[in-house]
Formats: structure tokens, C-alpha cells, sequence
């Protein structure tokens, strides 16, 4: 059934409850994966060969009124029954108020009846003198462990077979249990409604479970093999004296109608006694419902063997339980469902949990952090010695995978990965070929754009390491074409001639980097170089979308009331003002024009193209005008950034099913352009569009598709070209091994391994194939990339209302990706369509490209600390384990980096930024003299040799004191979504 | 020293130690105050009469190291201390790490030592055996009540001298505890500091506190009179068995430097013993604190005579506690302070709650939804029955207050209050001076705004029953208005005087209602009635907005590509083309002009006023269109509108100090007029501006200040502008009283009551003045007047980390409100300023204004519920106690409402609004019928007749039966805010 730990076996069941085999209860997943470590994620231990305990579902049945209309209600007010005049019992009015109602799987939810709805999922508080009372009673109460009733009946029986109870009183007692419960009905109507006002008998058909439970919406979440646990209570004025009884049946037995949803039972327990003061035997009911669904308290019951483990692990319970003080906590205040569960692991003794070790299948948070972070050496960054031997190990690790990866692909969820990732693609090769044409001047274009993204990245997904990889067009390589460009433009080089040459010797680099091993040294990039790289590129988006925007405003100018450039007249050539007269007193500079008596002309108004075609001439200043282009660009462009903004807040707000949020957010971009084209088609100005060929051909007149080896550069630019490629090899490298490791992160349960040095060798060899073709340049792109496994991912159905599902792993395969890349090169013919998109639309979503990635990433987080007043500063464990002064230091440091960065991007040295982003990773290095390694721990991540430095004490400092304190914990609290060093794509 | 109950003097302090008495328990000031029912609100229980038990400041020493570094630390780690190894004791290694400080005023704080920081405050919480181990430790230790130890010297005698300890062992003990402790001391430096590392004597200079102790933030925070209680806890490796003491002085004594702030210490609590596994008396030592720090254990224990009172506060304690069970809640997760803290009220027994009854002076926020709602028969409100009864009521209500109005205001608040309110006032004048310049074609416009604002809203200010009230234009006057304006001119009518004679019959009908006494029956405006009233106005504001906004667009051309509003040239008189000949051939409309052919004529391109002024004439449709201003004017429109919401968003963001923030977001609109105006400024385009006068006579050319009673309207109009004068005064009476209940709700404890019959009669007299004079017309608006009480709150100052601060009362004076207006009326000379406002940017602050006040309503809430799946929506009490069903016909019926509303608003029958208006009222009676009294209840309010007609306990259905799940206890933790139902002012 379980997995046993050594030297376990003997106390298992009865004298030490609490010692639950690892393997069960340590299915914390690790951050950022909402785990839930005892929810009911059964295919995730059918996964790893470890059986689970079935899920539990409980509910609080509570007895109402006495004796005739006696009924049980599932948890049924005290207030909407019969209950008459008994003896010393008042008389109580009737009113037709009926509330707590409970049912438990994770969490408490109560039946707001007036409301006519189960309230949201929350954590259950009880009262400490409800637990006490609880225990009392069941200590002298009835315990049947492994009861071998398989009817309600049967167990009705058992239960009442105690001897307080007269002959009369037991029958009694026994017709009142076997009564039909009234259960709350979602499915039907709009007011509170109960499945059957009239008590029935329990004969009529006891086993069957009724329609209604079928129906019951719970039903379906709840995985096969779930089962359920009934808590009975109540006050029966007949009773002398408390009878308490706990059941476990030794075969889960469907009890009627007992259930809400119909369940077999497992577990029964029974509350009740004479009416006293105060809801005792409600709570007390609560609390036994609490009880079970606490899942230590469920393992230990369900292996205890006699009343004294049952008790024991009450008492394990009690020592457990957190308290809050009632002054400073109102006990009736509803807790939501913590985002992450405590970690059952730490609930284990400490000596358990060493036996367990960091080795463990699964992970909690902290030791993800500590253990597995991106710069622990993983299999596929340890250097082989030999030549090409990552490589060689690359595709010997990923070559038994190759069958399977077409093979897993075949899941409906892949088509839907397929469409949305196919329309970022193109919406990517669609802004980036727009912005290379702007670059390069033409050199490249949107054509270009297309057919690489398919070439490159259909090939890459058949052959690289990482096959979940997006190729794209990225920032960085964007910005070192500009530069390249610039560069060669200044030295009047044949641009593309020249890029051949870089690109060949980049991939000779690259090739070179492969056989050294080079991919290991990403242990070194940190995410202080992640950050300082990625916040530079996001800044040099933002910085370039906004400027030529306002660029725009210089093409389309705005006029002023009291500008110049006002009048336009179409001339004809004629009697009176003939072409000469006009060519003749012909001013030098515009402004003439306009104070310039034009004598007699043969003239009309027409505008421009009109009058062309009639044979005139336009003139004057006015007519080379277009006005309001510039502000409905300025327009289009914040409209099409905050649109896509507001789209991706769309997400985490509460309106709409989760399906349409998620499609909304996902495709915020697709839909800003779509808004931004749709808004310039509908008032049909002029403002610049898209550049798209007619026509399949280089968008380059007058090249073919292989670029000339030379060209008319000097022969010597050839090997000229090295200087530059070197840089482009370092920006080529960080570019794309900072989004391996990101992809490649433990937190994705990948199964496949990675291929660090397989995938630079895939972009080293596309590349010179790229350069060969004129087509741009690919490295992997993170943010896309990350969207494909996003949408790939395996997650368990999440079961227990408020519970979270859970991550299970990707859908590890090449066929996405490859179809994705087939589309791509297919919409090559879409030409006509993209010839509308306005280019202010496409520079507003490259506003929010930058705005974006630099939102995401913690310098930015920290960058907003600093406006911060302490006071106001949300409780993040950064802050808790740094002084806020040394975090600004850091930040302040970081700030200045990135100055110094843009400072040599400015000036003509710009072409070398790939190597001062390479000096980042030395300034890391110097910062340890600034700072302690602890420090850099929490600030940043550590190089190898600090890793190494720091025992492994001190990388955890609160561990060795843990006591009720200890940070692991918080850490579980605050769990780190996988984040998204993005490099811009 | 306390106010005692019937019945309760003589077991106060022995047996009964939870029986408290109500009045210092109670400070629960109501909804929306964030009150704290036990926090140091010493000013506001002072006022009341009733002293309280002093604030108590606790922390926790922990006890580190053994034997000769043996020192005290505020709660220090046991790690960073030397420990010797001694006996049995294992070697421990030297750590740099120190943390685990805790102290409490309301909140747990938790000193994070590597961060050098104390934690945000928080709930604190405990695992339940260290209680446990706590109650054993008192049972069996010493307990001191009422002990004269005059210094720390005496206490540590008396507290050493037990049976179990030697001679040799007491010193020791003695001399460990006189140590001077090591406290964190925060003023000084950048890494966490103690105060002194060497142990010092006590005897140094014992009783002076220490300048570092005095220059703590926290001393600075605590009111005077406050107390402190110092657990000391530890692990003693020379104790044979565990020692516990609690001590209570009898004079609280300055005990050295024991504790981290220079308080006297009137608690003093031990808990020491052997070394034992875990943490054990850290944990109690917390225990014991987080039992001091809890409101009714401190009663308890300042009152208790014995041993055994202690126990039982102890235990009373403990039955209240909340409990969480392991399995859902990490006992170490952070839990932030609640906005509000449980009532201690609850705490009683209902016996006692009885007594209390619902007039007690302060009320719980479920007290004050029932018995104080606004429509609760309040003595302002109640029929006098005489002719003008109810108005001399209020003068005679109001008139002792007369001179106090002014004296109260001497304060330094009432300073910022005027410049806010000033700025706020003019904003408005001026947005409102526009739009109705707009609304009555100039018949009135911005110096007419500026005036009557000024004589009006100083005239009520002096005479008025509620001086904080704010008049102004309000958005119902101003469509109404509008209607009135299109009305006369449909008829051909001198706007002016109709209007006059609309006023005098306003005036009359508005002085019946005042005779009638007719503001009782404001009773029957029920929140559907104000929302209802709110969103069509709100709606009005933002379609005005907008279609003005896009009525500019028509003004201004924007000009396609293909449009042929292009050419333009400069004729001027000559030969060849003369004059006459342009004349000849001028076609009939602009199109033809273009296509003509112009012949020979003499010209030039000058811009059009260049043109004019050489004698020239503009020629050709280009010369009367205006590039760039639509999309300009569009862009200033959208900017002040978003600028204006971001910064009222900026109160509650993270950033800047709230000093800062408050003021970003009180004068969001002033900011985003003049960002605008710079915007506007620094293009220099010829966007539409504000029209100010440049002198100080009426907008309307030819007319003096006093409006003629007839002008050229038939006599008989005087008699008919009765009946538009019957649904202005219906208008006017509700939008005045709408606000003035509002205003003087009981959540603002105002103390000198309200005068809704004197302030009807004040706008009546009023808009006879501003009629005769041509002025607009004032009534009270809801918005700025709730502005101006918010700037004059009293609070108490917040004393304790984590507490909200306590609202007190409003500074109820006339002075402010004068000197507004005065100012206001002072600032009509700012003219010259003003002309420089453009008017897309006055649109962009009315569409935020009615966007503002629109999302500020319940019912926008509602209709935000229609979009959100269940699953997500927000845990609101009205969800949980009405079915979704019904919430959304209640959403749906009053949508039909508006619509309704919008329809007759838009047929020609629109001047009848206000009729429908007063029809929202049977409506809502109509809405009995279709939903039951409870859910009304939740709903909206009820009516007077319906408060009659539910009985007590079923206005409150959950009390009868409340056992934990009582919801009053929900309420408490969603507090109402002061809901603004906002007439759009």
C-alpha cells in the first residue's frame, strides 16, 4: 500500500501515528506550481509508483428537533424544524431561517441558505473547547475500526449497540438515523431548496444513490476512488447522556442517501446527546469533520487499530494546531485558501526528514532554491573534457527521446498549443520584419522575416536539444543589426555581402564554443546578467518604439496656427501663367513661396493627385502636407499599447470564465493590432503601413536569393567581418543560453533532459544558412517560448473546491512546434492582408514588448522599492533577510551598470554593448567583496565558486534554530513563480 | 476608574474575571472608521468619560548563553551568544545569525535581524503546547499581584526568592537577570545593532532609561500613560527545574533598560528552566506575551486578587482561542492585521449584551445597519406637526452651536481644509461655469459660476443648518437646465426672465415644503432611489462628455486623404482676375469650387489672416479648416481623463508617503487641468479655450445684473413657468436632501446634529436670489462636501504598529466653508488665467467626474456581479445572504429603470425628469412585493413601514441562532465605508 521507510514496520499503526512514510506525503511540487501536497492528485502518484490514501470527502449532517418531525438535515440550523414542547425543553417559534451547513474535501465550505449557494472555500477555525469536548466523548464513546456493516442498516445497528441505551430508546434512536437526510440541492431552482421535505424511510431503497446525488456538481471533480466521511450531530432531548461513536468501516460502503454526493463511506461518526447550552454538539461536529479532513489525522486513522491510536492522533492534532488570539482575530472570519499548502514534509519529525535527504523525487521550494537553482551542476552542464563531448552527450541523451516526441505530441491540448502559438509567431515575424526593414533599410523585410522564422524554426524543433524552443527574431540581435547596419552604412559597405561574412564567422565561433564546451560557463550568468541584459534591451524598445513614433511627427509635421505651410493650388499650364512664369520667379527656400505674389496663373483648387491627373501641377507648400497623421498615430500607437496592457491585466481580474480571460490575455497583442487596424481602416487616413512584397522575392530590388559572397566590398572586409561576429557570437551566446537555462529550469519537471550544447550548435549552423539566404538572424526567444510550454503543460484536475491544480509536468515534443513553423512559412501569402496594419500599431506593441518584459523581471521590483516608504513596502522575504539599505545599494549598483550601458550604446563604441554585457557578469564577480554571500543569495543567485564557498548551513541560516519560525516555511507561502528573465522576443 | 455595571461590583476581580464592563470594552466606533475597540484612543475615551486601562507595550527578552556571556537579549536567537560547554551540555558553534525579537502593542512584530528591521506587524500566532506548558509553569510558579518592588533590583529579590533555588544558584540568577539586556536599536546604522555588546551592572545607573531607549520610534508613537510588560524566557543550563514567575507591580516602575522603549513596566513575567528539547520557553515566552498583549486576559490579570484569578484568565483565554488545523494553515504563515479588530463586545456574555442595549454610546457597525440607518426615525427627522415646525426646531437646535461654529474652527486643519476645499470649489466653478455657458449659450457662463458660488455658498455657510455642506452646481440642476434652455428657445422665449419666474415658483413651492415640514419623508429615499438618482445623472455627465468631445470633431474636420477641404489660396483684387469674376463663378456649394477651373486670377499662398491683412481674400475650402485640433483636442480630452483616474488611483498604491499620495489624489482633477493646459501651452494649437469675460459684467452681452421680470415674454409665461418650476422643486428637494442625509450620517458622529428644514429653507431663499440676479441655481453637492468633512476628520493618533487610527469626529464649524467662498468669490479676477483652459480638457474632467461617481455606487458593483462567473466573485455579505438569482433581478429591474429613465430623458418629453425620479420611489415600494423584506434589507434599505413591520430578530437572522458563525462578526470585518452615494457635483 505504502511506501515503508527502514526500520518502520513495527509501530506503524499503533503507538506512533504521525510517522507517515515520506514518498506519501512530500508531493510538494515546488514553486511555483500552486502544489497542493495531499490533494487529490492521483495521477501524479500513479505516475511516480507511490499509492495514495483516496481522497476524503466529508460532510456534517446535524440532527434537528424532536421527536416527529425529527429529521437530519446536513447540518441543518437549528431553527427551521419542529421542535416541540419536551419536558424542560422551552418552546421554540418556527422560523423558516435554516443555515450551517459544511461539507470539507480540502477545504471548509459552508451552505449560506438564504444565499441558496455553497460559500467560497475557506480554512476552517474551530474553537479549542469543541476539540476538548470531542475528545472526551469519543474517549468514552463507541470505536469500531475496520466495521464489516455493508448497509446503512447494518451500521446503524452496530452503532446503537451500546448499553446506556434502553431497548425503546435504541429503536428509536435507529428509525431517527435511518431517515432519509434533506440535502441542500444546487441543481435545482433559485431558492434554497431540500432534495425531500418528508422524512422517508431508509428500507425503500437504502443503497441506491438517488439522481440528485448523481447530478450533484461536486460528484464530477471528485476523482474514482474518492470517499466519503459522514459526521453526525445533533441534541436529542431523549438521550440521558452523550453518546459518541466513530466507525470505520472496513469496506467503504455507499450509505444511501447519507452523503451529499454519492460516495462510498469510509468513515461514520456519531455526535449526540441531550440538549445543552451553547451549539456544543455542532461544533463538536465541525471539529470531527476538521479532524478527518486533516490528512495526517486521516493517515493515522485509517492504520489505527484501536480507540487508543484514534485518540493519539487527536492528540497529535492538538499539538499542531495553530492558535490565534481572540482579541486580535474574530474566530468567525473566513480565511481564504492559502495559495500553497503547508508542506506535509515539515510536519514530519526532524530525524524523518533527514533520512529522506535532498535526493527526494519531489522538491519543496526551498530546497529547489538551495539545491536544484539554475547553477547546480545538472547533468547537462558538466563538462566531458573532450572535444564536442557536451555535444556528443547532447544527442546521445536526446536520441532514444526522438520516437516519443512525435508520439507525445498527440493530445488535443497540442492543437490549441499549435494555434496560439502559431498566431504570436506571426505576430512576431510581423513586427520584427517591420522593424528589420526600418533598420536595415530594406535590406530585410517583412518577407524575409516570414521565411526565416519557418526555415529556422521548423528545422530547429526537428533537430535541437531543447525541441519546446521558439526561434525568433530577438531584441538584442535586432539591435546589433542596427548597429551593424549603421556601421557598414558608414563605411560604405554592401550591407549583405558583409552580414555573410559575419554570419560565417559567427557560426565558426559558435562551432568553436560548442566544441570547448562553452555552454557550462552559463553556471556564471547570474540574475544580475540575466537582469542587466534584459532590462537594457527592454529600455532600448521602449526607447526606439516611442522614438519613431515621434519620428512621425517629423514626416507628417503639425501646423500650427500661425505655420506657413498652408496653401495649395493646382496650376495648369496656360494663357496668362504659363510653366515658366511659374519656374521662373520660382523662390529658393519654401517660405517664399507663400508671401510671393503668383501674378496671373490658370489655377484650381484640386487636391494633389487629382490635379496631377488632369495634367496640372500642384503647388505650394500645402500640398506635401498631410495633416492629422501625426496625432492619430500618436493615437493609434498608446491605443494599441494600452489595449494590449489592459488585455494582459485581463487575466487576474474576476470578470469572465477563466477560458476567455486566458484567450483574451494570451492573444492581447493579435487583438491591440487587430483594434489598431481596424480603427485606422474605419476613419481611412494616410498613415504609414506596413511594407510588404507584392511578390516572392527578396525585398531588396534587383538581389537573388543567395547573397553575393562579395559584393562590392574589398576582399579584406571578409575577414574584417570577424571583429564584428565576435561581438555577435558573445550577444549570440548570452542571448541563447540565458533562455535555455530559463527553459530548461527544474520547475518544469522536464523529462526529456536538455541540450545546451546540441541547441548553439543548431543556431550556429542556421545561422550561416541564414546569412547565406539574406534572411535575418534566430536565437530562441524566451517569452515565446515560455507561452509554448505554458500552453503545453500537464496539470492535474484540481478536485477539492479551493484547491489549486496541480502542475505535472510539459508535454514534452517536437511536433508543435515544427506544425507552428509550417504555418508560418505558409502565411507568406497573407502579403495583401498585412499591407493594412499601420506601423504606429506595431510600434505601440513593441512599447509594450519592453514595457512588459521590464515589469517582469525583480531589478524593476526593486527599482519600485526605492519610491517605497518602508511602512508601505510589501512583506517580501528579499526584505526580510536583507537590510533595506543594502538592497537599495545593490539596486543602486545595478542602476548604474545599466547608465553605463545605454552611455556606450549612445556613442559610436555602441557595436561593442555585446561585450560590456559580458563585463556584467565581472561586476557580479566584484560584488561579492560588497557583498556577504548570504546577501547575494537573496539579492541574486550564486557563482560556483560561492556555492561552494558558504557550508550548507549557512545557506539556510534559519534552519539550524528552526523552530515555529523557521523561513522555509514563509518561503512555501510566497512561492517563486518560475520568472521571466525575459530577453526580449 | 471604571464604569461598573448593575449588579457586578462583587465578583469583579475573583471569580468572574471576563465579566466586563461594556463602556471601555466597546470603543468599536462603527462602520467605516477602522476602529480598534481596544487600541489607545485615550483622547476619545477621555471625551467619553470612561478611563481606560492604559496601553500596554510587551515585548520578550530571550535568555542566551550560559554561564559567563550569560546575557539577555530582546528575544535573541540562541545562537549568536557564547555557550560553554558545560556538564552535559553538547558543544554549540559560534553563529553570526541572531533573530527571533518579538514585542507586541496590538500586533506581533518580529525583528528580522539580517534585514535589520522589525516586521510588518501581524496576528500573531502559537502552537497550542506552549500555551499548555504555560498554564503548568504559572500553576506551579510564582505568582506576585500588587508587588512594591520600587526598582529592577527589588523585583529580581523578590522574584529569586523561591524554595527551589540555593543560596549560591540565586545570586547567580540574580546577577544574570540585572544584566543590562541588549536591545535592537534602530536609529543607528545600516546592519542590525545592539545597544551595547558587554554586559553591564544594573546597578550602573538603573532607573534613568537610556537615550537610545528614548529616542526609539516607537516612544514617540505610544500615548502617554502607557505601560509595559516584559517576558523574560530562557533556557538556564544551572537549573534544575523550571522556574516561572508573574509579577504585577503595584506602581509601574521604569525598570532600567529592560525594556526597548523607556515605559514603566507594570508586568513582568519569568520563564526559565533546564535546557529541554525544542525551543520550549521561547515558544512560552511568546505565549505569554501574545496573553498579555490580548485586551481581556489584561482586564482580567490588572484585576485579578490571587493565583487562581490568573488561571482563569488563563483559561478563559484559552476558550476563546481560534484554532487552525495543521494541515491547511502553516502556523508560521504571516496573517496581516484585520482592517478591523473583533468587537470586544462579542466577547461578553449575551447576558451582559443585554443590559447594553442598543443605546449605548458607540456602536458596533451590525448595530448602527439596524438601528441607526439613515431612514431610523432620528430626532431631526420627526414630524413636529406645526407650520414650520421642523424649521424652528432647527434654528433652535442649531443657535447654541452658533458661536462654538466659529470658535471650533482654530486649528491648524482648518487651514489645509480651505486650501483644498478652495481648489476643489474653483475647479468646479470653473467646469461648471462652461458647461453652462455651453448649456444656455452664454446666457450665463464662468464669472456668473464664480459669483453666485461665491454670494451662495458663503450665505448658507452662515445661515445654514449643516454648514459643512458645500454648495455648488450640481450635474441635476445643470441638465435640468439645459432642458429648461432648449424649452424657451423651442418656444421663442428671453431665457432670463422665464428663468426668473421658474426660480420665485421654486422658491415658493421649496417654502411649502419647508412649512409642510415635507424633509421628513426623505425616509423613503432608499439607496435604489439614490443609485437610481446617481447613475442616470453619472450616465448624462459621461454621454455629455463624450458627444461634446465628438461634437468637436465636426468643428474641426478631420481630412481623408480623398477629401477635397484642401486648397486655399490668397485672391487678390487686380487685373485679370477680378473680384467680380471669382463672384461670377462661384458655385453653389464647396465641393465645385475645387473642380473649377479659377481662370486667371491674381494670388498668392498666404495663410489666411496674412491674406486678409494685404488686402487679399482667403479662397478655396482649405482656408476655414483647422488641421490636427480634433485628434489634438481627442488627445487632451483622454489624457486629463486618464490622468485624473490614475492619480485618484495613486491614494491607495504602494508609493510615495501617504502625505504625498493624499495630495496627488485630492487634487487629481487640478493636476490634469493643468497638465492639460501645458500640454495645450506647449503645441500652441488653436484648440477651443474656455470663454471668460474680460470684464466684470454678465456673460450675456447687454444685460445688467438684474434679470428684468418680463423682457419680452407674455405676461402669462410668469404664471406657466410654475409647472417646469413643480419638477425643478421636486429636483431640487431631492438632490439637496439626498445629500444631506448622506452627510449626516451617523458614521460621522456629528455632535451638533443636522437642520434639513433650515437647509431647504437656506437653498430656497438662495435660489430666489440667484434667479433675480441671473446666477446659477446651488444646492448642496454630495461629493466636495464629503471632501470638506474628510478634511476636517479628528482622529486619534495610531500608537501601535499594525492599528488604523481612530476616527473621533468631524471639527463641525462655519468658518471654513466661508472662507472658501470668500476666496471664491475673490478669484473672479483670475480671468486672465483661466482663458487659457482649453475645453477638451474640462470634457476629459466630466467624463471622470461621472465616471468617478458612477463606479462609487453599490449598483455598479451589482452589475460587475452580471459579468463575473460565480466562482470568482468577491465574498460580499449581500452574496451570502441573498441568492445570486435574486441579486441579479434586483441589478436587472433597476438597469430597466435607468434605461427607462434614459428614454424619456432623450424624447422631447425630457423636462419631466425629475417626475421620474420621484417615480424611482414607488418603484421601489412596488419592489415588496417581489422581494422579501430580508433581502430587501441587504439589498438596498428598507422603508419606515417595513422596519415596522419585521421584527427585531428578523432584521437580524443570524443572531438568534449566532453561535461562531454570527455574522455581525462578518460585518465587523468588512466595514462599511461611508458609502458615497455622489449626486454628481
Amino acid at each position: 500500500m505504502e511506501m515503508k521507510l527502514p526500520g518502520q514496520e513495527g509501530f506503524e499503526a499503533s503507538s506512533a501515528p504521525r510517522n507517515i512514510p515520506s514518498g506519501e506525503l512530500d508531493s510538494n511540487p515546488g514553486p511555483g506550481t500552486g502544489p497542493s501536497p495531499d490533494g487529490p492528485s492521483d495521477t501524479e502518484s500513479k505516475e511516480l509508483g507511490v499509492p495514495k490514501d483516496p481522497l476524503l470527502f466529508i460532510q456534517l449532517n446535524e440532527l434537528l428537533g424532536w421527536p416527529q418531525a425529527l429529521e437530519w438535515r446536513q447540518t441543518g440550523s437549528s431553527s427551521a424544524s419542529l421542535l416541540l414542547d419536551m419536558g424542560e425543553m422551552p418552546p421554540i417559534t418556527l422560523s423558516t431561517s435554516t443555515h450551517l451547513h459544511h461539507r470539507w474535501v480540502l477545504f471548509e465550505e459552508k451552505l449560506e441558505v438564504a444565499a441558496g449557494r455553497w460559500s467560497a472555500p475557506h480554512v476552517p477555525t474551530l474553537v479549542l473547547p469543541s476539540l476538548q469536548k470531542l475528545r472526551s466523548l469519543l474517549a468514552e464513546g463507541l470505536v469500531l475500526l475496520d466495521c464489516p456493516a455493508q448497509s446503512l442498516l447494518e451500521l446503524v445497528e452496530q452503532v446503537t449497540r451500546v448499553e446506556s441505551l434502553s431497548p425503546e430508546l435504541r429503536g428509536q434512536l435507529q428509525a431517527l438515523l435511518l431517515q432519509r437526510p434533506q440535502h441542500y440541492n444546487q441543481t435545482t431552482g433559485t431558492r434554497p431548496c431540500w432534495g425531500s421535505t418528508h422524512p422517508r424511510k431508509a428500507s425503500d431503497n437504502e443503497e441506491a444513490p438517488l439522481r440528485e446525488q448523481d447530478q450533484n456538481p461536486l460528484r464530477q471533480k471528485l476523482p474514482p476512488g474518492a470517499e466519503a466521511g459522514t459526521v453526525l450531530a445533533g441534541e436529542l432531548g431523549f438521550l440521558a447522556q452523550p453518546l459518541g461513536a466513530f466507525v470505520r468501516l472496513r469496506d467503504p460502503v455507499v450509505l444511501g442517501s447519507l452523503t451529499e454526493v454519492s460516495l462510498p463511506s469510509r468513515f461514520f461518526c456519531l455526535l449526540l446527546g441531550p440538549p445543552m447550552l451553547g451549539k456544543g454538539y455542532h461544533e463538536m461536529g465541525r471539529a470531527a469533520a476538521v479532524l478527518l479532513s486533516d490528512p495526517q489525522f486521516q493517515w493515522s486513522v485509517r492504520r489505527a487499530s484501536n480507540h487508543h491510536d484514534l485518540l493519539a492522533a487527536l492528540d497529535a492534532f492538538l499539538e499542531e494546531v495553530t492558535v490565534l488570539p481572540p482579541g486580535r482575530w474574530d474566530p468567525t472570519a473566513r480565511i481564504p485558501p492559502p495559495k500553497c499548502l503547508p508542506s506535509q514534509h515539515k510536519r514530519l519529525p526532524s530525524q524523518q526528514r533527514e533520512i529522506r535527504g535532498p535526493s527526494g523525487p519531489r522538491l519543496t521550494s526551498a530546497e529547489d532554491r538551495h539545491h536544484y537553482g539554475p547553477h547546480a551542476p545538472s547533468p547537462e552542464l558538466q563538462r566531458s573534457g573532450r572535444l564536442f563531448g557536451g555535444l556528443i552527450q547532447d544527442v546521445r541523451r536526446k536520441a532514444p527521446w526522438y520516437l516519443s516526441d512525435f508520439l507525445d505530441a498527440l493530445h488535443l491540448q497540442c492543437f490549441s498549443a499549435v494555434l496560439y502559438i502559431y498566431l504570436a509567431t506571426v505576430t512576431n515575424a510581423i513586427t520584427f520584419g517591420g522593424l528589420l526593414g526600418d533598420a536595415t533599410d530594406g535590406a530585410q523585410g517583412v518577407l524575409e522575416s516570414f521565411l526565416g522564422t519557418a526555415v529556422a524554426g521548423a528545422a530547429f524543433c526537428l533537430m535541437a536539444g531543447q525541441p519546446l524552443t521558439i526561434l525568433s527574431s530577438t531584441g538584442p540581435v535586432l539591435v546589433f543589426e542596427r548597429l551593424l547596419f549603421s556601421f557598414s552604412r558608414d563605411y560604405s559597405l554592401d550591407y549583405l555581402p558583409f552580414r555573410l561574412w559575419v554570419g560565417i564567422w559567427v557560426a565558426t565561433f559558435c562551432l568553436v564554443l560548442v566544441a570547448t564546451e562553452a555552454s557550462v560557463l552559463v553556471r556564471y550568468f547570474t540574475r544580475f546578467t540575466e537582469e542587466g541584459f534584459c532590462a537594457l534591451i527592454s529600455l532600448i524598445f521602449i526607447y526606439d518604439a516611442v522614438g519613431k513614433m515621434l519620428n512621425l511627427t517629423h514626416t507628417y509635421p503639425i501646423q500650427k496656427p500661425g505655420s506657413s505651410a498652408y496653401g495649395c493650388l493646382c496650376q495648369y499650364p496656360g494663357p496668362g501663367g504659363n510653366d515658366s512664369q511659374w519656374i521662373r520667379t520660382r523662390p529658393k527656400d519654401r517660405d517664399d513661396i507663400v508671401s510671393m505674389d503668383l501674378g496671373l496663373i490658370n489655377a484650381s483648387l484640386l487636391p494633389p493627385p487629382e490635379c496631377t491627373r488632369q495634367g496640372g501641377q500642384p503647388r505650394g507648400p500645402g500640398c506635401h502636407t498631410v495633416p492629422d497623421i501625426a496625432f492619430f498615430s500618436l493615437l493609434l500607437f498608446l491605443t494599441s499599447f494600452f489595449f494590449a496592457m489592459a488585455l494582459k491585466c485581463i487575466k487576474t481580474s474576476r470578470f469572465f470564465p477563466s477560458v476567455v480571460r486566458k484567450g483574451l490575455s494570451d492573444f492581447s497583442s493579435v487583438l491591440a493590432i487587430l483594434l489598431g487596424c481596424g480603427l485606422d481602416a474605419f476613419l481611412g487616413l494616410a498613415t504609414p503601413k506596413l511594407m510588404v512584397p507584392r511578390e516572392f522575392k527578396p525585398t531588396l530590388p534587383g538581389r537573388g536569393w543567395l547573397v553575393s559572397p562579395f559584393g562590392t566590398n574589398p576582399w579584406w572586409w571578409s575577414v574584417a567581418a570577424a571583429l564584428p561576429a565576435l561581438l555577435l557570437s558573445i550577444l549570440i551566446f548570452m542571448d541563447q543560453q540565458i533562455t535555455a537555462v530559463i527553459l530548461n529550469r527544474v520547475e518544469y519537471r522536464l523529462q526529456k533532459g536538455a541540450g545546451f550544447h546540441l541547441d548553439l550548435f543548431c543556431v550556429a549552423v542556421l545561422m550561416l544558412l541564414t546569412s547565406v539566404l539574406g534572411l535575418p538572424w534566430y536565437v530562441s526567444a524566451t517569452v515565446i517560448s515560455l507561452a509554448h510550454m505554458d500552453s503545453l503543460r500537464r496539470e492535474s484536475r484540481a478536485c477539492a473546491p479551493g484547491e489549486l491544480p496541480n502542475f505535472l509536468g510539459i508535454r514534452e515534443q517536437r511536433l508543435t512546434g515544427l506544425v507552428v513553423f509550417i504555418l508560418t512559412g505558409a502565411s507568406i501569402f497573407l502579403a495583401p492582408v498585412l499591407k493594412f496594419i499601420p506601423m504606429p500599431v506595431l510600434y505601440g506593441i513593441f512599447l509594450y514588448m519592453g514595457v512588459a518584459a521590464l515589469s517582469s523581471i525583480q531589478f524593476t521590483k526593486r527599482v519600485k522599492l526605492l519610491l517605497m516608504p518602508a511602512k508601505h513596502q510589501p512583506d517580501l522575504l528579499l526584505l526580510r533577510h536583507v537590510p533595506l539599505t543594502r538592497v537599495h545599494l545593490f539596486t543602486a549598483i545595478q542602476l548604474v551598470c545599466l547608465g553605463l550601458l545605454w552611455i556606450i550604446k549612445s556613442t559610436p563604441a555602441a557595436i561593442i554593448f555585446p561585450l560590456m554585457l559580458l563585463g556584467l557578469v565581472g561586476v557580479r564577480k566584484a560584488l561579492e567583496r560588497v557583498f556577504s554571500p548570504q546577501e547575494l543569495l537573496w539579492l541574486d543567485e550564486l557563482m560556483p565558486e560561492e556555492e561552494r564557498s558558504i557550508p550548507e548551513k549557512g545557506l539556510e541560516p534559519e534552519h539550524s534554530f528552526s523552530g515555529s519560525d523557521s523561513d522555509d516555511s514563509e518561503l512555501m507561502y510566497q512561492p517563486k513563480a518560475p520568472e521571466i528573465n525575459i530577453s526580449v522576443n
